[in-house]
């Protein structure tokens, strides 16, 4: 489909190796013969889980993001390791920032977050039927979990307290699925 | 709110200044008077416009997106210029990439595409009353526009083959308006 839009590499410099990204500069010829540069950053894709409670709470995660220099609050979610299942990584995920497990599992959809500049992928689940696991946050993580009621979600869209593009995406299905 | 979380920047290194993005190592303390390390891109931020036609119906723009190496449907979209009022460049864009000016401009919202790696925000648009003005894209970008109504838009929601976050936010609201 369209391959006439396709750019392809004429040349490509590795410009940055590191923990959880990587960047790149292609040098690319475009549709019209002439060339161009783009900047791209590959990441190992994430996974992010609508965790609804017994009493019918979503789960939201208060974290400091660095690159906003601010907290803001997020629905849990986490990188993918090398290789690992999505549904596998998105259990962990849930069980490491939350301490919760869930008996039942739905993958809802996935998306890219930035194409303009990334391949980020986020698979999407709803997590529910919760039970305790054990809370066991990564070393250099840090966050604090709290329980809202759909409603009191569709206030922090509309203020803009939540303030992320996946959290607003599980909200707004939520939301879609109750109406 | 949450000082306690806070990372404070020890050493920072630019390891890339870009036309579009930036790369920063950060030496972060973390609240457990631990270091880390963090990968940060800096992005000038965005806006996405929905457009919505006399017949109701919704565009939508097919791009090469090199980073995912194929074409996607998103809705009209494009980086802030330098100082740039986010408004302005909403007009900007919707004109250059459909061809369409706007009367009715409505500011919906605001949110973080990849709060853990970087610090893009996009403003997200409302455009009505529609008429003729003067496509006009880039040097290096190529796209095609079509239209959709809200039942299709759904559809390709469903199936995926809308795989792009700030187009679902902007078809989910649309679809939460109407019900």
């Amino acid at each position: 489909m369209m391959e006439r839009f396709t750019e392809k590499t004429i040349k490509k410099d590795l410009i940055y190796k590191g923990r959880i990204i990587d960047l790149s500069l292609h040098e690319v010829t475009l549709p019209n013969g002439g060339t161009s540069k783009r900047e791209i950053v590959n990441h190992p894709g994430a996974v992010a889980v609508i965790a609804v409670t017994e009493e019918n709470k979503l789960i939201l995660v208060n974290q400091y993001r660095k690159p906003l220099e601010k907290v803001i609050a997020e629905i849990p979610a986490g990188k993918l390791e090398k290789g690992e299942d999505p549904l596998e990584c998105a259990k962990r995920e849930l069980e490491e920032e939350t301490g919760f497990i869930a008996n039942k599992w739905t993958d809802l959809s996935s998306f890219y977050t930035s194409p303009g500049f990334a391949d980020e992928l986020i698979y999407l689940f709803l997590a529910e039927e919760l039970s305790e696991g054990t809370e066991n946050l990564d070393e250099d993580e840090f966050v604090e979990c709290f329980e809202v009621t759909l409603d009191e979600a569709e206030r922090l869209i509309k203020n803009q307290s939540i303030h992320d593009a996946k959290t607003i995406i599980a909200l707004q299905y939520l939301l879609l699925q109750k109406k």
